[in-house]
């Protein structure tokens, strides 16, 4: 077994129990390197304390999974098979029916699945591995360090193509279909997630959704994109301004870079996560934007954009090295417009090294 | 409230059940239209039999949720809040704590959220919705219909786009961002599903994953891709040869067009589901390839790419006037490649309206 799945076995072992049921495509990536997109499908591993794994997946995934060199079992189902009657099959085979205690994955297993798990053995535990899978992929590895590394050149060179497209009348939606051309045509299959360019007052929404609103002198121009790249995501924020923006832009603009370098500044092993949060708001604050910074400071990133550790002001979690987080604190003002800056960085012994590198000193592009 | 609030209290009504807790972002559009992607965030309606219903979301969601005109309550967190207090809270105003039973969406909601719900009435009947939302949203209205036309309108020009890109040498990805730079550029803000555009012998893999294969002569080319119009997703699949194919290749292709006009033949009011399936499999068997048509023949399609029904050989659920569904027979064999060609049609009163127009005649591309 590689090491991952022998941690994860062996912590079954520690903590007496009989089995693990995992779905979550990340974590199956991260524990098997096979790269899925079940939709509705159960496509699930099977790992014990004391034997090989299997692997349940539709019949169609079967050639996908050995060619990612799985070398266990493999249980293969067509769409008009019950795939639990099969499971339950395998479970009996182990001696495993009925069970006391099996390991989930509460916040990616559907209560549906739960239940037919629960079907199997009506009196069993389900006990999440959540926290468990959580610690092992927060620390990241070398090899998995240099693929956030590639990720992040690409997240700068998707910033960068975005502010070359910027024309007086052209829209968001332009410029996200040229930051997509581009890093296609480098080779990278997908972005992290839904690439967002907004426009002036656009940008005022954290979760804004980039449409036909057209450019404008003196807009300020929010890019947050990110890629994946050998299954690592990158994630990065950038606010620019189209030509000469007002002074409370700019003022805006300055508090959050502030902000930032005042959150980076804590970010070292055995900081509590909620000192990086604190330190940024409480620079806005100070500039009586309190109560326009209505997001966490940041995330943990990696096979997910969005994994543990969450960086908010009431967590007392210790950073610790190589964790790869996000520090990306914003100000929204209706009607003004949004700033946010956001990098990613991975935490080293001596304190942290910034993946992503693009400037942030204000832009202004002409 | 709008007709499917309403409809949904009345069936809580029926059923005796005190509340409804819904959090599938394609139910929430479906009854509310408000879009939103919660990520790992709660964001939650719940619906009552006697009462207004109320919406919990983030507080950066807040705006989005009034601008879409949802006029009922709206109860916002933040990140440092738990949303599960707010909740029970609120259910206790309503002295609805504890409660019997509420109706869930056991396929979209977590197992972790199940059990918050729970420990707010521990003896509590969770009882799915799905059958319920399911049933309503399968069968499409006016507005709806002319939304899939329109996301049908746009898969075919996708298609076309696609095939003017292909250029002796180029990769898949060059193709797929080609198609998706095009389609940004009409103002598309997002594809159904990630664009799959695959060469030669990669197109024997029903769900091959577009990289730098470079496109030779005598290639089955591949095309399956969709986009979203105003909340409403387009399926389609094409399959067209680069240059001169193999006579094998040819005999599958007509194979696949045979089948899929079978299956197509079966599609009016009344028909079981699984008439439509055996029908292409049939054909497919009848030629020999019955072992490579690993997948069923089709799905329901709306607000998501994937939704009920399922259109597989053992479901002898009726189709009726208004369902929208793919029709997507498709023969893959390892070496030589794989043809699918893909409809989304409407159940008429009378049979059928086929959605998408892209020819299915084999299309020597040279």
């Amino acid at each position: 077994m590689n090491h991952r799945l022998e941690k994860l076995a062996g912590w079954l072992k520690h903590e007496q129990m009989e089995l693990a049921m995992i779905q979550d495509p990340a974590n199956l990536f991260y524990l098997t390197g096979f790269e899925c997109e079940p939709h509705e499908r159960l496509i699930a591993l099977f790992a014990f304390p004391g034997e090989e794994p299997f692997m349940i997946l539709p019949k169609m995934e079967m050639d996908r999974l050995k060619d990612s060199g799985w070398t266990y079992g493999i249980t293969a189902y067509e769409d008009t098979d019950n795939p639990w009657a099969t499971i339950s099959s395998l479970l009996d085979d182990r001696k495993l029916l009925p069970f006391q205690s099996a390991a989930v994955e509460p916040d990616h297993l559907s209560y549906a699945r739960a239940q037919s798990l629960l079907r199997l053995s009506p009196e069993a535990k389900l006990i999440s591995a959540s926290p468990q899978l959580e610690a092992m992929r927060a620390v990241k590895d070398e090899t998995e360090i240099r693929s956030a590394k590639k990720a992040a050149r690409f997240a700068d060179m998707a910033v960068e193509t975005g502010i070359e497209a910027l024309k007086p009348g052209c829209t968001e939606l332009e410029v996200v279909a040229r930051i997509e051309y581009e890093m296609k045509r480098q080779g990278i299959r997908e972005m992290s997630f839904s690439t967002m360019v907004l426009f002036g007052e656009k940008s005022g929404d954290p979760h804004g959704i980039p449409g036909t609103r057209r450019l404008q002198e003196g807009d300020l121009v929010l890019f947050d994109l990110g890629v994946i790249v050998e299954g690592y995501a990158s994630d990065i924020t950038r606010t620019v301004a189209f030509g000469s923006i007002s002074e409370e832009a700019n003022r805006i603009y300055e508090t959050v870079r502030k902000a930032q370098e005042a959150a980076l500044a804590q970010c070292r092993p055995q900081t509590p996560m909620m000192e990086v949060d604190r330190a940024a708001r409480r620079v806005i604050g100070e500039a009586g934007y309190g109560a326009h910074f209505p997001h966490r400071v940041g995330h943990g990133l990696g096979i997910s954009t969005h994994e543990y550790p969450s960086l908010h002001g009431n967590n007392s979690d210790l950073l610790s090295e190589g964790m790869i987080i996000t520090v990306e604190p914003g100000i929204y003002v209706p009607g003004i417009g949004g700033v946010r800056i956001e990098d990613d960085l991975v935490i080293t012994a001596e304190g942290h090294q910034v993946l992503t590198r693009f400037p942030k000193e204000l832009q202004i592009v002409e």
